[in-house]
């Protein structure tokens, strides 16, 4: 009944934590329909599909209630044509849960949209917490020429939800590259959520 | 009913946490009853009772299930009689709440302690995360020459039970200076759990 107390360190040069219960990575092939040039991401899979976008590593407890889990992020740096590396990105299954996100190494943007298309974006660098509130969906981007590397946390009994994206046609905006920087520019292919889409996003809560 | 993203800076040196919504801090006085030495306790009271020993800010979103609270922690070094400074130390009111503490700046401990009385210590340092499972009571003790700063993350309806240690007569173990190092040793006022007390602990839970 009673679980183990367990100590993990995170390296931020490979985004390793010790310790970890269970880990998956996103090969560039993995990411069909994420980006917003088809044919820059097909040139890219021809050459390099297997490349390894991002990986995750976390630790999962027994509880699925109550409990948290908690697990570092590592996303290579690199662009589809001018659109910089994203994770899939998810709500979380039970709407009314959150996620913090800390930067351990490298520097990046949490992407966020709302049910209703609202989109904030925040930068994130090593000791930068960013606070995703429930309901709203979330992508992280490597916006810098080296690793992203963060921590997350989130309620055990989250869950996530990866197809919200794709069925919007993406988020509301991509980030791409201007200059040394980058902006966020409308995505062309985005369909808003209608009323009932947006209502059963908020009905998944307890 | 849509809470907005938030962005937060964790100062290493100060524990400071930008745009956090709360905050308090514990000084010696507030803290009579908690060290082994009543008299060497008494007698730094007397000299410096309105010294700061720790001070927590935290960021408290505005709904209280399935939400998270995050901070830091910013303890002073300083012992009393061999005996280094430790947070009051706590049980979630909700016992099936876990929390997570990721160092920051200094070293120092996570004394933990389960309701039948089993402890476990874990040292935390820079890019150290401490898990810490429900049900098991915690405190945090500064084992170097320098401040002690973490921060934390748990779930926002866990509440905290202050007093399951007074009740106790103490955590089972006190931790005291050995050389350079540390040592931890039974408290001779610490008063085990009953079958009653340790079932209450577990009742706690949803």
């Amino acid at each position: 009944m009673l679980a183990e107390p367990s100590r993990h360190v995170v390296d931020p040069a490979s985004g390793a934590l010790s310790a970890a219960t269970g880990s998956y990575e996103k090969r560039l092939r993995d990411l069909a329909g994420v980006y917003g040039d088809a044919a820059a991401f097909d040139a890219a899979c021809a050459t390099s599909g297997d490349r390894v976008v991002y990986k995750v590593e976390d630790v999962r407890p027994a509880a699925r209630h109550g409990d948290l889990i908690f697990g570092t992020t590592f996303m290579e740096p690199g662009k589809i044509a001018d659109e910089f590396f994203v994770t899939r990105g998810h709500v979380h299954a039970l709407g009314n849960r959150p996620e913090t996100y800390y930067g351990e190494a490298g520097e990046g943007l949490m992407l966020m949209e709302s049910p209703e298309g609202e989109v904030r974006i925040l930068k994130i660098a090593p000791r930068v917490l960013v606070y995703v509130p429930p309901f709203w969906i979330h992508r992280s981007i490597n916006i810098g020429a080296s690793p992203l590397v963060m921590s997350f946390c989130y309620p055990a009994d989250s869950g996530q939800d990866y197809d919200v994206i794709s069925k919007a046609g993406g988020m509301a905006v991509r980030v791409v590259a201007d200059g040394d920087g980058w902006r966020d520019v409308p995505n062309p292919d985005y369909r808003p959520r209608g009323p009932d889409e947006i209502a059963a996003l908020y009905t998944r809560q307890d």
